[in-house]
C-alpha cells in the first residue's frame, strides 16, 4: 500500500570534507520518499516554489510515487537549506535556512489522500501534524519525526500530537532534550509512555534503539568505509521504516525490527553520496545483498 | 584454562553524577580479572605499594584467581589515579595521575606464569609489552589493548607489539588517532593489516565492532537506564572477551562473536557501580540472566 508524506521538499546547499553541491534535492518528504519508494508507493504532500523543477522528481515517479499533493506556489521559492559537516560529521552547521514557501505550508489532504492507511508526518510544525492527523479519516499506522525547534518552540502541541501517533522516531539530541534526561535508554522509556506504541531512537552513525512496551531492539549502523554526506540519514531511515510497514503490515515487535534494518540499509546508501543520488539509482539487487549482508554483521 | 594479565593495579578517586569514591580499588589488571573470573581464572602480575591492602582481592582469589605475580613494593606508593565524568559520561577528564610503583614496573614472569596459553596485556608500555611477549612460551591467544599515551609517545614499538599480537583491543578514538583516518571501518580494516587475526573497536557506550579479515561483526552497548560510573568499562569488556575465549576456545569469528557479547554484558555490570561493586558480587545466574536478554535485544 501506499505511504502519504508530509514534509519539506527542499534544495540544499552542502559541504562536506568529500565535496559540495549547490541547490541539490532535499528535505525531508524526498529524503524519505527516496528511501520508501523502493518498498512502497508514496504520495507526497508539500510545498515547492515556481523555481522548482519537477523532474526532479521523476524518479519517483517512474516507482508510482504520486505528486498531486505537491503544491507549486506561483511567484513563490523553494525552501532553500544551507548547511556544513566536519570532522565525525554526526551534525551539521546550518549556514542559512530560507524558508521560502514552506513558511506559509498548511498541508490540505485530497479527498482520496484522507483515506491513507499509512502516513508519515515530517518533521514540520507539530500544529500542522496535528492538523493533518485530523484529516486522516482511518489510518493504520502513523509515524511521527520532530525536531529540536518543536521542542524548544511548542512543545506542548508536540506532545500532543505525539500522543496521537502509532510510531515515534526521534533521533538522539531531541529525545534527551525532550525527556529533559542524559540517558537515551531513560528517554526512550519516556517517550514511549507519552502515548505511541512504539518508539525509536535514531542514533546517526550509532544506529538505532527501538522501545515496544517493555520490548528493546538495538542495531548498530552499516558499517560503510566513508560517509560522503550524511543530509538526509534520518529522514531515509523513517523511509526504509514505513516502506516496509506499507507492504501491509501491522504494527508488531517483530516487524518494526525487520523495519528499522531497511531503514538501516536504506540511510546507507544514502550517505555514499550527495542529495538522493545514490538511492534515485538503487537497484533491488543491492539493497537485497546488502539487507543480507547487514543481517550477517550483526548476527549472533 | 587460566588468562595471564599484565596491566595496573591503582587506587581510583572518582567523580561521576551519581556520587564520588576515594582510593577505590581499579586499574586495568583489576577490571579485567574482576570481569573474566566469572568465565575463567586468571592469574595478575602486576605491582603494588606496601599500602595495598590485598584482602581486596579475596573476592578474585575465591574464584581461583593466582596472584603470585603481584609484587608488593617495600615502601612505595600503590599507582593513584583521579578523573571525574560529566555530561554523557564517555570519556573521564584525568585530575591527577601518580604512577608511584608502577612507574618502574618491570613485569617478570615466573617458570609457571611462562607456560600461559591465554594472556592480556594491559595497556602499559609497549616495550614492556614486548618485552612479556619474548618471555612466553607456546601461547594460545594473545591479546592487547592499549592507550594514546603509548600512541603518541612509543608508535614504533606499539607497532611491533600489535603485528605479534593475535587479537587488539582499542577504543575508538585510540583507533582513530593511530591509524590517522575519521572513520572506524577504515581504522579497522587498517590496524587488522598490522599483523593481528582480529581487532575490536570499543566504543564505549555504542557499542563495539570487531574485523576478522573480510568479516565483520557489530554489536551496541546493553541498554542500561542508568551508568553510575564508567571506569573500568573497557578492561571488564575485554576481561569477558578473554574469560570467553579461554574457556579452551580457538579464535574463530565465532568464538570472538560470543566473546563480545560476554564482554558486553560483563562491561554492562561493571558500569552500575563505582569501582568492582558489582561485578565481585554478580552471580552465575545474573550473568546467564543478561546474556539471555542481549541476544534477544539484538537479535533478528
Amino acid at each position: 500500500m501506499s505511504i502519504l508524506v508530509v514534509g519539506s521538499v527542499a534544495y540544499d546547499t552542502i559541504k562536506t570534507p568529500y565535496g559540495e553541491v549547490q541547490k541539490a534535492l532535499g528535505g525531508s518528504a524526498t529524503y524519505f520518499s527516496a528511501a520508501a519508494v523502493h518498498l512502497s508507493p508514496v504520495k507526497i504532500v508539500g510545498v515547492v516554489g515556481e523555481d522548482f523543477d519537477v523532474s526532479h522528481y521523476s524518479f519517483l515517479k517512474k516507482r508510482g510515487a504520486d505528486l498531486s499533493g505537491l503544491n507549486k506556489i506561483k511567484e513563490g521559492k523553494t525552501f532553500h537549506w544551507s548547511g556544513e559537516y566536519e570532522g565525525d560529521m554526526n551534525e551539521a552547521r546550518t549556514l542559512s535556512t530560507c524558508l521560502n514557501v514552506f513558511e506559509h505550508f498548511k498541508p490540505q489532504l485530497s479527498v482520496e489522500h484522507k483515506k491513507s492507511k499509512y502516513l508519515f508526518l515530517g518533521n514540520i510544525d507539530p500544529d500542522l501534524q496535528l492538523n493533518v492527523l485530523k484529516q486522516v479519516e482511518n489510518p493504520k499506522i502513523i509515524a511521527l519525526d520532530t525536531m529540536n525547534l518543536w521542542i524548544d518552540l511548542k512543545l506542548t502541541a508536540l506532545k500532543k500530537a505525539i500522543s496521537k501517533v502509532d510510531l515515534l522516531i526521534m533521533n538522539d539530541k531531541e529525545a534527551l532534550s525532550f525527556t529533559k534526561t542524559d540517558n537515551l535508554v531513560m528517554a526512550a522509556k519516556m517517550l514511549n509512555k507519552l502515548g505511541p506504541k512504539a518508539v525509536i531512537v535514531k542514533k546517526g552513525a550509532h544506529g538505532s534503539y527501538m522501545r515496544f512496551g517493555k520490548n528493546q531492539f538495538s542495531i548498530p549502523a552499516y558499517p560503510l568505509e566513508r560517509v560522503i554526506d550524511p543530509t538526509g540519514a534520518g529522514d531515509s531511515f523513517a523511509g526504509g521504516v514505513m516502506g516496509f510497514l506499507a507492504t501491509n503490515k501491522t504494527l508488531t515487535f517483530n516487524n518494526l525490527k525487520k523495519a528499522m534494518i531497511y531503514g538501516t540499509v536504506l540511510a546507507s546508501f544514502n550517505v555514499e553520496a550527495f542529495s538522493v543520488t545514490k538511492l534515485k539509482n538503487l537497484k533491488k539487487s543491492e539493497l537485497a545483498l546488502r539487507y543480507r549482508e547487514f543481517i550477517k554483521i550483526i548476527g549472533v
